[in-house]
């Protein structure tokens, strides 16, 4: 698969404390690369996770649910090529018996191991290839770094995803690292792909999802690439502990505030490389609307643009074709007054008052549609309600990735 | 554009009495083919309408709206290459005034004459184009037929469409034909593309609309292209009268049932047609849902799968992809258990009880996917509700289309 256009270099990222990552190779498909990412917790670990909200998730899924409330981590399996969901009784046991075999290996129980596969759906994990991949993984702690986990849990993804930020917590220096995946089969409001970010800190379980729902709501699902979600969507979030400052256990405490902003900013840069690896992105587009008449509101307008076929094509031919954001805010089934809307491409000012701007010179916005980063905004001049989403164009490439993915 | 190879023969189709037709050529756009149709109805006329929900109505829906309450129509005009949607006051004026010279030379009132345009949006119509196409199709009356109105009507449609029917009222004969255009900015629940239905059945303006409303629910509202909603959809439908048997003035008049029948069969049939000539289309995808909790929920469900780029590609791609229809389910939002989910493609079942089924052959699978005509079936095994949904395959060709509209 050739790298996205869109891609970014892969940061350089230190270790986290009370972090050690193993990755192995067995064949779920026919790859030579590893595809079984193991990563060891410290012990007292908090934990916090987003799911799916599809009606048809994956065992992993419903056992991340099952262990989310327990609130500790000691360990994460990631398995791609294979997403083990809609397999049956079958694929729930090969998902219960990976994790019972990562809590032996770890010391510690099974309902402290996390999991989460993707890939084709419908096939049962191999379990013994899971065994072995745990295995394997296993005897490699500590001999790999973020740049494999992040290649080792790929699979249509064309470049590895990483993001990391700091805080100031109590005095002490707090670090947060994620990895993601994800590049088709992605949109918003039901969670995301697999994204699993790492920290330091030391906070409470409650606090820790608190902050963690708090961020994804405007970045992991505020991104589409093609409206359509995953059986195996998963976010999760560790707090080692390791930094050694006091525990944070509420909003108000000290320092909480900071941490939560690394970790929005940690979740909204991974949300974005997904974007930037949307299946055939060619162009990462940023919808902005405003003057609606609430947040939500607005959400659903943006999303209604951002997950327009007509939208995201006309981007993908460089056309400055206005009329169908017009289009997609009137299906949005959204509060919205044709005469009270405009509509803006980059900083250009297109429509006014229900009709393209006196004079309108197409050329400005011709140039800003020629780059990588495109910028839709649209005010509907109702109210105060605004959201921002990310998605990409839809372009030849979509089609080809997808019309005939499993051979 | 090359015509569709969904693409079925023009069908013959003789006059309907008190229906007069004539086109004309005026340049909204580069086009040398005629691209303003006027057809002149008998006085007393029935009319019944639906247009579009979307937020962004053109001039030309606002009209119809205003319009339809009166009940009778004299004559209507479609302009093709311009929809003047999103033109503000120029637009409204530009459709006002060309309402008001075709009602100057049928002898009518300007609300007796509906109008509809359809194409770019965000170009006000030109009104000294818009007057002569008026006066040069109404001297053209009687010299066109069904075939040129069709072409006439039509954008980026690649085959003219049209549809006829009959029925037997009160001993009477009566006909029904039908025109439509449409290929992209297809998506149903909103009213749909423009299509217009002509009978020379007599019946009152009430019953009229409470059939087209009934036939359009489960026809034009129950197919989607790209799941994008035009600012233009209108679907009218007209009566003469000229058949000469007494009016039908509701439900329970004998013969009102066959009217009924045959203006949904009419329907249906120019429904399915804008989906053969879906943009790109290579492939129609009939979407059943049953066992849903009822038939709104197994509606979107189908909606869902009709709607979903994966789906649509893996078809495109002749791939036996059942995963991706389980995925599209999950993330409808509705009712649904994946424990109780059965999947089949064609004659084929795939999955139940959520797993493939034991000793899953996808030879037969393969086979029907080759073909032209595509089955899904999906059984939610927790109602009665059901639904059927058309749609069509997404390939490069709407690629294609899209990427570069309006250059």
């Amino acid at each position: 698969m050739q790298r996205s256009p869109l891609a970014l270099p892969f940061p350089p990222i230190g270790p986290i404390a009370g972090v050690r990552i193993g990755t192995a190779s067995v064949p779920y498909k026919q790859w030579t690369r590893d595809c079984v990412t193991l990563i060891e917790l410290a012990p007292g670990t908090a934990v916090a996770g987003v799911t799916t909200r599809s009606r048809c998730p994956s065992p992993e899924v419903e056992l991340c649910r099952a262990k989310l409330p327990g609130g500790r981590a000691r360990g994460l399996i990631v398995n791609a090529g294979n997403s083990n969901a809609f397999t049956g009784l079958t694929g729930r046991q090969a998902a219960a018996a990976q994790a019972a075999r990562a809590a032996e290996r770890l010391g510690c129980r099974a309902d402290e191991v996390f999991s989460a596969s993707t890939g084709v759906i419908g096939v049962p994990l191999p379990v013994d290839l899971a065994l072995a991949g745990v295995d394997q993984a296993h005897a490699r702690l500590g001999a790999a770094d973020w740049l494999d986990a992040a290649n080792a849990i790929g699979t249509t993804d064309t470049f590895p995803k990483a993001a990391t930020a700091s805080a100031m917590v109590r005095g002490a220096p707090v670090r947060l690292t994620g990895i993601v995946k994800g590049s088709g089969m992605i949109a918003p409001d039901m969670a995301t792909m697999l994204g699993f970010i790492f920290s330091d800190a030391a906070v409470a379980p409650s606090l820790w999802q608190q902050m963690l729902s708090a961020a994804v709501a405007s970045t992991f699902n505020a991104i589409t690439v093609d409206s359509d979600t995953s059986t195996s969507d998963t976010v999760l979030a560790f707090a080692t502990g390791a930094a050694g400052h006091p525990e944070l256990a509420a909003m108000d405490d000290p320092g909480a505030d900071a941490l939560a902003a690394a970790l929005a900013d940690v979740c909204r840069q991974l949300a974005i490389l997904v974007v930037r690896d949307g299946e055939g992105a060619q162009k990462l587009i940023e919808v902005t609307v405003t003057g609606a008449a609430d947040d939500a509101s607005a959400k659903r307008v943006a999303l209604s643009i951002a997950n327009s076929p007509l939208v995201k094509t006309a981007i993908a031919g460089g056309d400055a074709n206005w009329g169908r954001v017009v289009m997609a805010v009137g299906k949005a089934g959204e509060p919205a007054e044709r005469d009270l809307l405009s509509i803006r491409f980059g900083d250009t000012l297109v429509a006014q008052a229900g009709a393209v701007v006196p004079g309108y010179d197409e050329a400005p916005v011709a140039a800003h549609l020629a780059g990588q980063e495109v910028r839709i905004g649209v005010d509907l001049g109702l109210g105060t309600g605004r959201a921002l989403v990310w998605t990409c164009d839809l372009t030849h490439g979509y089609i080809n990735i997808n019309a005939d993915y499993r051979s």
